[in-house]
């Protein structure tokens, strides 16, 4: 079984059981609806905002000690904070349950066992809390149960609109911040906060001077040496909080169950309302069990037996999960267009009727041009160049999960524009845009950043090239020819082919050096990421990306990647670049002045690696790039302690010329690398590719996962797949067919496909 | 003695000395100079920053425990953090010492005694630490000493950028955060920041993990557990910090004193020179000299004693002291035009030099159309209008304490213009401005504020009129015309008297409401602060500036301020309005959505009252003067326990009207008060007023002052005034004088006064 130092899963109820609370660093989880979003610790703190409206996110909950549960034993004094830990001491039991869309921590002392559950409504903007407490000694227990919810009701700073109190109208504590709303400054019409419980109530505060005091700190509560919490509001306040105190009488082994609700509401009877509503008896199991649901109906379009548990959970549940979130809230900051995009690729087999509104919505942010904007909600113009590149492939995804043709047909906006075009409209000024906007050499200009974001000096004065993004745009141009050649416009796919093929040509002509493919020309027309250059000399993204887009075929891809197992591997996976950068270069950008081993610095940067193990899979090279995947799962025991959480991928490792910390995942979750990951190992290494003709299926696994099996589901209908090695036809419902394609077969029929590799 | 719930002052020291170290709320205590500020609580902790350029405020320190000094005993395992309290267990001995330019926490557990004394140098980016220890006990000690600082260094957020390891250089730790100076991303050229000592480091770690630890608190941080700190720098660390560990062997009784520097440079050269020169053997005892030395000089210009000892300190070191921090670095967060002018006016007196400096500073902001804008460092541009009202006042008080008429004639450039004009021309222009740009009843425009910044609605349409600003530009136009007499313009200045009766008619026909004047009309020319009015029907600064403005004269002016008595006396000052607005009115502005009794909406606003205890003094009212000011300073018994630095004034009170915390002051330092109430106790109470001809004293005492003496500086010369209560004529020197003015005597020359009111 695969070892973490975090803890490990319990495979059948889906869950990640955090065992060791003090990891190297805190284990993130995200709870999150299309409006609503809360970021987790394991201890189940951080912070939750609303969308309340585009590109509006009000905070709801977050700062020091967000989410905290604390017992008090009213005999004789004692207490415990149930779900945080600031102390030496450990919990005699201490624990934390991560499941898809929910969170639970479990906290003992005193004999008193406390599980603390956390989810977000499908809908509207609150967080639902449940609290059950168990006594598990064998005498009666005289408890005081105190729930802190650190509501940022003051967002504007100005503390003189704060007012918080007891509301009995809400039933509940209540803040409200209705602010003139002075142009230039922060304005929510979410001005009321509130804090809502199922059970009475015996005692609150709103200020953080009672709950925690102003000269202590959580571990040790001014609040728990009095017999209750003072029953007062606040105004004019900087230590705003929100506690309650409620009384619990337990009989031995007897269990008590409390709910909670945080939520954010336009005006006190809607917080009224919306605290009843949250709180309806049975809305946490409702919510749980649905949110359960869907993640079961989405783990079944494609399940995954390979025997390696590890990475059948991630497959089957976790990765699934990831990209849901990515799908949804993107990189949680913000929305990259093409971050988007391919996490939509990455979803799109699994729930083809949101990618197609997620498409929509980021087509919108297209300029008439056919260039697109960096990010949406918020809006950030930089001048990146590379977002067209990112569209055949998700449309094509989309299509041939769906087979709606229709869907080219279908109107758009341009952004900041009165224009619409047809999706093939969005697609065709897309790859005009990349074809035509070209610098000296006839490459892609570079402009402000490609997929190397850090890049993002390299092309400001509008003449730098990008050569990955060339690149890029052949692999994009032969994805729109293979899409309008399914649905029979073949001629205009020959025009793009012809522009693929001029392209190629530019590549290997000014692209090239010695044995690789340069990362381009910056605006001085000195080439990054050659043999001359100064700094980083080798790119992994531009091999990978010329394997793929079938620039380099046969022996030529072999050699071109053999480069890169040689230059760029190491324990952990593949670093983004070699040598780092140790000197910043104004002329490049940013991605010199990172410490070495950071980010695209020569980190083991995983969204790159992805890439990497696609090519691999393109070139037949099963070995590899299942060797690949497991160095970069958190089960490698090289990245034992890394502080990546086993249940999400991470953007990176920091790389291994970094001094201090190598080996690191300092972040999670929000990473491009989820859905490649996801793509890499059904459609590349299990190669279970939906067509527009049918399932295709063509595997590239090792020896060891010989036996696979995989039951997916394809327009309706089930495959139930096994993979083999040896040579053989594929054989479907007991038939050889000849291509590797299973034919489209009537929704709700089941059917067994026996493939070789 | 008074009575504060903080602790008490040593007189002789100029030493405010904190012996309740829980107060109400952490004390402020500001040291700064001219380039570089430390905002501290009274644990000396906080943050600090450089001007590093004109508008640039680069972070050095802050955050959590952001300064702590522990000690560990080795042999036993027992530590204490020496300057937080972080636990319930008080220390066996904890004081707070605060000096002008100074500040110690003293701490005692285990028998170790520690000092930890902080200053800033007047010159350059830095803080200076000294830390004594003495062993108290008798017997040999053997102790770890940990430093911890919290270096800002990763002010972009990048972790990427961020490398923090020992310096051999520098001799230290030293942080960089180099980044590539991205458009729209802040940079700062001081990318270096250090943290030396002068006693040899045995260990340290630039991360907080190691230090506090990731689950613990600063109660009970990780590091005690180990033998040393683990020497690790790091990068891509989002828990940054600086600490090292130090060993001292101490005899009994034996002390130990150890400096440190925490600063910030360009270059790692810069940061070597800065940490050598700043750990220079004398420094940090020489800063502190230079410091009380000037201190004790501007004590001297205005010597009170007057028998009310804390109201004396006050005028004497305390007020002087704050109102340096406002015309240094007016409201720290940024520069009002308005305060700072103000904040001049209070120290002219005390050192016009600096008074010229910052008066050409100020009208550097001014337009060329003569209004201002409303604050610099940063820049805000929102259009108040009240700027150029307080250009006369204080100019004159420059020229009457310097006799320096030549300074009307010095050229300073107006705002964002090509145009310069004459110190007298940015007069001229100011007084046309305020005369000129008036509605519909020939008042002023209210734009988006008068001194009332939360009116910031009003006028925004271009209609609203401002009664307080209208009366505050009669004022200001009299100011000018005495100026211009005093200069020999008369012609000039009956021109602007003219202006002044005219303003007055239209101030007297349209802003008076029955027995008061109105706050003004807002732009549907609805009446604010009128009788008819929603919320506040009464409001103070007009009916005080009437007085002022002699507007209202004599019995009028008595009848008009017994009003005021009337309606906005509390216990503890005077309400800015009443009654308090209880709902928004976008009509005039935020001041109307705080809650009752905050700020603007119903605060005992101080700045305001000083304004009333000026027109009380004005129209001979020195019982209820003197009566106004003991309400207000923290001895009032009313006010035990509010919050306030007994060291400094507040901005407010909360007032009467809020429902949670009333008589609270939840700010201080940063107002306009402390120069108003440095003189309305000097020139209005005292009466001692600079005058273009000589030293004006029209004291206006109450009987229990009678006796009061004062040593007062003026243009070199002192004077040793002694006011009785009584019916005669000025004697100087043993001759009468008839016309309350002292004459102006030759530099170095001392004299005596004996006055009577």
């Amino acid at each position: 079984m695969a070892q973490f130092e975090a803890g490990y899963f319990d495979r059948e109820n889906r869950t990640f059981i955090i065992t060791n609370m003090t990891p190297a660093r805190p284990l993130v989880n995200y709870i999150w609806s299309e409006e609503f979003m809360m970021s987790l610790d394991h201890f189940g703190c951080g912070s939750s905002f609303g969308k309340v409206a585009y590109s509006t996110r009000r905070p709801l909950l977050g700062g020091a000690g967000s989410r905290l549960i604390y017992i008090k034993d009213r005999e004789s004094g004692e207490y415990f904070c149930a779900n945080q830990r600031y102390t030496a001491k450990p919990h005699d039991f201490h624990q934390a349950h991560i499941v898809p869309g929910g969170h639970t921590v479990i906290g003992e002392e005193l004999g008193i066992r406390v599980r603390f559950s956390l989810t977000a409504p499908m809908k509207g903007f609150a967080e639902l809390w449940k609290v059950e407490v168990e006594n598990r000694t064998d005498k009666n227990r005289e408890l005081s149960l105190y729930a802190h919810a650190r509501l940022l009701a003051d967002y504007t700073g100005h503390n003189s609109y704060t007012l918080a109190d007891w509301n009995n109208q809400v039933g509940g504590v209540l803040y409200s911040h209705e602010i003139y709303p002075e142009p230039g400054v922060t304005h929510y019409e979410h001005a009321h906060l509130y804090f809502c419980s199922s059970y009475p109530v015996n005692s609150y505060t709103t200020d953080q001077k009672y709950f925690c005091g102003l000269y202590r700190t959580f571990a040790e509560p001014v609040c728990m040496e009095q017999d209750r919490l003072p029953n007062n509001g606040t105004s004019y306040s900087d230590s705003n909080t929100t506690a309650v105190e409620q009384r619990l009488t337990l009989a031995p082994g007897e269990q008590k169950t409390i709910y909670y609700v945080a939520g954010m509401a336009k005006t006190v009877e809607e917080a009224a309302q919306c605290a009843k509503a949250y709180l309806a008896e049975g809305l946490f199991e409702q919510t749980m069990q649905s949110r359960t649901e869907k993640a079961r109906a989405t783990e079944k379009v494609f399940w995954l037996n390979s025997g390696n548990d590890y990475m059948d959970d991630m497959v089957n549940t976790w990765l699934k999960n990831q990209v849901d979130l990515g799908k949804t809230w993107a990189r949680v900051y913000g929305c990259g267009f093409r971050d988007v995009m391919q996490d939509v690729a990455g979803f799109g087999s699994l729930d083809p009727k949101v990618a197609r509104e997620k498409i929509l919505l980021c087509l919108r942010h297209q300029f008439p041009n056919g260039n697109t904007i960096r990010m949406f909600e918020p809006i950030m113009r930089r001048d990146y160049r590379d977002g067209a590149a990112w569209i055949p492939e998700t449309v094509s995804v989309y299509l041939n999960e769906s087979g709606d043709a229709d869907f080219l047909n279908v109107e758009c906006p341009y952004f900041e524009s009165e224009e619409t075009g047809t999706v093939l409209d969005h697609i065709r000024r897309g790859m005009t845009f990349l074809t035509t906007v070209t610098g000296e050499h006839g490459l892609c200009l570079w402009g402000a950043g490609d997929w190397n974001d850090s890049t993002n000096a390299a092309g400001l004065r509008g003449k730098g090239e990008s050569v990955w993004l060339s690149i890029a745009a052949v692999k994009a141009l032969k994805t729109f020819a293979k899409l309008l050649t399914d649905v029979g416009m073949t001629d205009e796919a020959q025009k793009w082919l012809r522009e693929a093929e001029l392209m190629t040509e530019k590549v290997n002509k000014y692209g090239w050096d010695e044995d690789h493919y340069i990362h381009g020309y910056n605006d001085d027309m000195k080439k990054v990421g050659a043999y001359t250059s100064e700094g980083a000399k080798f790119y992994l993204n531009m091999q990978s990306w010329a394997v793929l887009a079938d620039i380099k075929q046969g022996q030529e891809g072999h050699k071109l990647m053999d480069r890169v197992e040689e230059e760029l591997r190491c324990s952990y996976g593949y670093v983004q670049c070699a040598p780092s950068y140790t000197k910043g270069d104004p002329t490049i950008g940013r991605t010199t002045y990172f410490v070495p081993g950071c980010v695209e610095n020569g980190a083991v940067y995983n969204h790159g690696v992805t890439f990497k193990i696609a090519a691999d899979c393109h070139l037949g090279r099963g070995d590899l790039a299942y060797s690949t995947i497991r160095s970069i799962m958190a089960d490698n025991p090289e990245l034992y302690g890394c502080g990546v959480e086993p249940y999400a991928m991470t953007n990176m490792y920091i790389g291994p010329e970094n001094p201090y910390c190598a080996k690191y995942a300092p972040c999670s979750w929000i990473t491009g690398t989820a859905g490649w990951m996801y793509r890499c190992i059904t459609e590349y290494l299990m190669g279970v590719q939906a067509d527009w003709t049918g399932l295709k299926i063509v595997p590239c696994i090792p020896q060891e996962l010989d036996g696979t099996k995989i039951s997916r589901i394809y327009r309706g209908a089930t495959y139930n797949i096994t993979i083999h090695k040896g040579q053989h036809p594929m054989v479907v419902d007991g038939q050889e067919v000849s291509c590797n394609i299973a034919p489209i077969f009537p929704a709700g029929t089941t059917h067994t496909v026996e493939v070789w590799c």
